[in-house]
């Protein structure tokens, strides 16, 4: 184990409502990336790249999102805990900073990650949750919809929940737990484990479940949608506000070896 | 009973944060009653005065504020909930339309009314609560802020508490109930009821409770500032985005006079 790159790791979490995403883009358009990268830049006084672990959409939040990078000098000489939260928008919070082992890497060291969508189920909106949850005025069958997502479970080509766009050489994911929960009168989730997600799979996945159900078609469909393996055959992207990027799973090991900057 | 007037009391939820707060003003500027104004006006083709029981300030929430019209036409050939919900912002919602009787005034009928205030109490702040609540990284006391406030119940002239601007005639006003809860591990509120509450009554009250705590003064002060009947005895005025306007009580007659519109 060695520190010598001065790798250091990011816990984060944002209301992705104010950003056009994760990924940095060229132009003036606020992403979490470009504003962790502008802070660095002036703590340091160079550029920094910070590779993030999920790259999500534009108005998706985050709980918990792990970013990395490498310190350009001792980062133990700066809180960055606190330098990065004075200089970045109150939207986005550093949780939590850790050097890590130089063999880290946020994307490639991922094991498992998860996701949950919130929906306000009621008859009327709620200004309070109008950018943190989507709004379904008509009931929900959980039972149903915990019926669609069971056929998800496993091993398996996802194509048919992916959108265009920077597709991966392989659409196989696994996929641990997909669950539905009605969190309370008026709240409902869904919280979905795996590998790792394809391009708006999570939201695509949320969509389809939804259509299968308002379109009283039969859960088992989802299989036939799986199977097909095409976009077109499955439903709707939710939209992005009822997203979170929940948590990132590394290996115990790794997570071992990482260490509190400060005392 | 009447209902000549066709007098519509409403109901209403809004997230304060984009809005110059309840009351009309001149120029492009966002309010809540300007946004009412101006979605009846498309209905009915012609200018409606609101009126509203709170004139809540800038970036100040309500859960359950209540405004009246007098509708210039038979307001039973419209579905008014829909038609106001269609036309306002996401961040305001109608929540319950009525037909009122005659001597409803959404002001001069309040008998009491309950305001909240949220603290968001951890070391870090929480992206998702920042427009909602107010974020105090240091520990708090709840005992000695219940201590504190507990010396305002009763009758008593407010005017240590009340901010500059359109100051009413006299500043007596009987609060019910002040308390301080621990609501979850990283959530405080502050519920107070009383007969009514002067400007920025409620943030001067919440902001002078801290005030003592912070400074170490005695729980006691309370009383004595109240005596002094001097703003400058009294502490600041705690941030708009935690204080909640959370109900509006008339007497019950008058409740059960209102109709409901629509079957």
């Amino acid at each position: 184990m060695s520190f010598e790159e001065n790798k250091i790791r990011l816990t984060l979490a944002y209301d992705g409502s104010d950003f056009s995403g994760w990924q940095k883009q060229k132009g003036e358009v606020a992403t979490v990336q470009g504003c962790l990268e502008a802070a660095l830049k002036k703590i340091f006084g160079e550029p920094v790249r910070v590779i993030g672990s999920s790259r999500t959409d534009a108005g998706v939040h985050a709980i918990h999102q792990v970013a990395h990078f490498k310190s350009p000098r001792d980062p133990k000489k700066i809180n960055l805990l606190k330098a990065l939260n004075a200089l970045t928008p109150e939207s986005v919070v550093v949780r939590e900073v850790l050097a890590a082992p130089d063999d880290f890497h946020a994307i490639a060291s991922t094991e498992r990650k998860t996701y949950k969508y919130f929906i306000f189920n009621h008859e009327l909106p709620n200004p309070f949750r109008r950018q943190f949850t989507t709004w379904i005025p008509r009931t929900l069958d959980i039972d149903f919809l915990n019926q669609a997502t069971g056929y998800l479970l496993g091993s398996h080509d996802f194509t048919s929940f992916q959108s265009r766009g920077s597709e991966p050489p392989s659409a196989v994911r696994r996929i641990d737990q997909a669950d539905w929960h009605k969190r309370s009168r008026n709240l409902i989730s869904f919280q979905i484990t795996g590998s790792g997600f394809l391009k708006q799979m999570v939201r695509n996945i949320v969509g389809t479940a939804l259509d299968l159900y308002f379109h009283q078609r039969e859960a088992s469909d989802m299989a036939k949608i799986l199977e097909s393996r095409s976009r077109q055959q499955a439903g709707t992207t939710a939209p992005p506000q009822g997203l979170y990027l929940w948590r990132i799973y590394y290996p115990k090991d790794l997570d071992n070896k990482c260490r509190k900057l400060y005392m």
